[in-house]
C-alpha cells in the first residue's frame, strides 16, 4: 500500500493516492481507502453520501433507472476509493460519526462526534461496506454504511442538535454560495458606497435560496430570483426571499435578459444545467460580478461569452470553501422561515 | 436564409444563427456567413486567423500533419460557418481589412482600414475562399483569404503601423490578460495599502509576459515568473521581467509550491494545459486571488480544488475583455523591450 510505501502522511493526503503517483487526492483516479488513521488522519463511520446535483444528474441520463444508477455509484467507488463521477468530475459530500481521531489529528473531532464532511466527496477516500443497499437509486441523498478519511487539511463541521440531519447536510452542502454572496454585497457596499442589485439564478434551490438570503441580510439592494417554472415561482414568492421572481430558462440568454429587466450588480449562478453562463452575463451589469456555482459551468463557454458580448464583468468560479460558511449557512437557515420552507419542500 | 426570415439585426448577431434557433452565436453550432452585411454590421476581408492555443494543440494532437490539421480547421468552418473547435470549444481572433460597413454600425470602422477582432472566432461568421493553401497546418498563426463579419456589439482594434502585424496579432490575442492583472495588482493596493506579490504560470510566453509586464508598472510587489524548462527560463531572466524565475510544471501542484516559494498574493495562469488548477491555488496564499487565463482550465478541478485544499482564494474566470485593453497591451509591448524580446523569440 502507498502509505506503508511512503512512510509519510501529508496534510493535503498525498500518502493516499495509489494512481497515478504524486497527484493531489482529487486529481488521482485512485485512492486507498483503508480504514487505518494515520496520525493526523480521522476516520468516520459513513451513514449517508450526498450526490453533487450534477453529477447525480448525469448518472440518472445515463443510467435510467434507480438499480442501475445504484450499480454505477458502487462500481465508481469500488474502482477509484472515492466518489467521484468520471464524466462530471464531481462527487458531493458525507455524514457519519468520527470512529477513529489519529493523536496529531488537528481538526478538533472526538470519537463519537457526529459530523458532515466540508470537502468534496472528489478527494475523501471512501469504502462502501453495504452495497448500498438501503438506497434506492432515485434521490441524491444516499444511505450508506462505510467508512471515509479526513486529512489534516480537510474541513468537516460537528452537526447541529436543533436542526434535522437531513436539512443540516443539504444546507452545508451548498454553504459556500451564501457565504461568498454575502462577501460580493459587502465588497461591493463598502467600494461603492451603494446596495448592489442581486440577482440569483435557481433561486428556489438550496444554494439559490440561501444566497438570496445571505444577500438581504448583507444589506443588498433590489433581489431578483428566478427560476425555471410557475410552480416554483408561487413557492419563492410564498417564502419571501426576493423583491421580484422571475420565471425564464436560464439556458436561454436573451429569454433570461428580458425576465430580469436592469442587469444585476451581482449574479449569482445556482442552476445545476449546461449552458447558463451567457444569460447569467447578459443579465449583469457592466463592472458587475458574477459567481458561478454550478458544477455543469463550462470555463470556455463563460470566459468567451464575456469577450463575445463585450461585457466587462468579473467572473468567479464559486469556492466552496470560506472560512466560517458553515456556521454562517446554519445560521441563516434557522433565521429566515423561507429557506427552510423552500428546503423542506425539496426534500 | 435566417436574415432573410427573421428580418431584425440584433447587436449580438442573433440574426446570424442557423442553428440551433435562437441562441447566441458562441453558442451556435452554425451561423450564416453571407459576406453581405446587415444595417449594423461590418463585413472584413479576412488575411490571417490567430488560433486559439489550445484550440491548436488538440488539432495537431489529433490530426498529426500539417495537411490533416488545414484539413481539419477547413471541414469546421465549411460546417459550422465560424471557427469554433468542437473539443475544446475554444477559436481564436483574426486579422483583415474593412471591405464594407453598414450604415448604422457603431463600431467607427471604414472601409480599409487595417484591424484585429478581439471577439473570438467562435461567434464571428467566417468563410474561407482559398482553401488555406498558404498555410502549412504546422502552427497557429493561419495566412487565409475570406470574409468575416463583426456585429454591432463585436470589438475590433485598427492595426498600429509601428507594430509588425504578425506581432500586433499576437499581443491583441492576449490583451485581456495584462488589462485583469493591472486591475487586480491595483485594487489589492488600494484595498490593503501593500504591494501584492504575483506569479504567472506560464510566464515566458505572450499572456504570461504581458502579465508580468503590467503587475510591475501597477505596482506589484514581488514577481515570480514560472516555466516549464531551463531554455526558457533563460529566456526569462534575459527579458528582465521578474524577480525570480523558477522551473517547474505548473500540473505538478506540490512540485509547483516548492518552486514558487512564499504563496502569492495575485497568480497568473497562462499554462495552455489542463491539469494547473490545483497548483495554482496551492502556490497563491489564503485570501489571495487565482485568475485563470487558459481555455483548457477545468472548472470543477478549480472549485473543488480550492474546497479540497480549504484554501481560501478567489478563482476567476479570466474574461478577455476589458475596456481599453487592446491599447493597453500594446503600450505595454511598445515599453518593455523584454516583452517584445520574448515574443519575437516565439515567433
Amino acid at each position: 500500500m502507498a502509505n506503508v510505501v511512503q512512510g509519510v502522511s501529508s496534510p493535503y493526503g498525498l500518502h493516499r493516492v495509489l494512481e497515478p503517483a504524486g497527484v493531489l487526492p482529487q486529481q488521482a483516479w485512485r485512492l486507498d481507502p483503508d480504514p487505518r488513521p494515520w496520525p493526523d488522519e480521522v476516520v468516520v463511520d459513513v451513514e449517508r453520501l450526498n450526490l453533487d446535483a450534477a453529477s447525480f444528474r448525469q448518472l440518472r441520463e445515463q443510467h435510467g433507472s434507480g438499480p442501475a444508477v445504484r450499480a454505477a455509484v458502487l462500481d465508481i467507488v469500488a474502482e477509484r476509493g472515492k466518489m467521484q463521477n468520471p464524466v462530471t468530475g464531481s462527487g458531493g459530500m458525507l455524514l457519519g460519526t468520527v470512529r477513529e481521531v489519529g493523536p496529531a489529528s488537528p481538526l478538533g473531532l472526538r470519537a463519537g462526534d457526529r459530523i458532515a464532511t466540508l470537502v468534496s466527496l472528489t478527494l475523501t477516500p471512501l469504502r462502501i461496506e453495504d452495497g448500498l443497499q438501503r438506497w434506492d437509486g432515485a434521490g441524491e441523498q444516499v444511505p450508506c454504511r462505510g467508512s471515509a478519511v479526513l486529512f489534516a487539511r480537510s474541513i468537516a463541521a460537528v452537526l447541529p442538535d436543533d436542526v434535522p440531519d437531513v436539512l443540516a447536510l443539504a444546507v452545508l452542502d451548498v454553504c459556500g454560495a451564501p457565504a461568498l454572496t454575502d462577501r460580493l454585497v459587502r465588497e461591493h457596499r463598502a467600494t461603492r458606497a451603494s446596495a448592489p442589485s442581486v440577482c440569483v439564478l435557481g433561486a428556489g434551490g438550496k444554494s439559490g435560496s440561501l444566497s438570496l438570503a445571505a444577500a438581504r441580510v448583507a444589506g443588498a439592494g433590489r433581489l431578483v430570483g428566478v427560476v425555471p417554472t410557475e410552480a416554483e415561482a408561487a413557492r419563492l414568492r410564498a417564502a419571501g426571499l426576493a423583491d421580484h421572481v422571475a420565471v425564464a430558462d436560464a439556458r436561454d440568454p436573451v429569454a433570461l435578459a428580458g425576465a430580469v429587466g436592469e442587469p444585476a450588480d451581482v449574479t449569482v449562478v445556482c442552476v445545476d444545467v449546461p449552458g447558463c453562463e451567457h444569460g447569467a452575463i447578459l443579465a449583469t451589469a457592466d463592472s458587475g460580478v458574477v459567481a458561478f456555482f454550478s458544477m455543469a459551468t463550462s470555463f470556455p463557454a463563460a470566459a468567451l461569452g464575456a469577450e463575445g458580448l463585450a461585457a466587462d464583468v468579473r467572473l468567479l468560479i464559486g469556492n466552496g470553501y470560506v472560512p466560517g460558511h458553515a456556521a454562517f449557512a446554519l445560521d441563516l437557515f434557522r433565521s429566515e422561515p423561507g429557506v427552510r420552507a423552500l428546503f423542506e419542500s425539496r426534500s
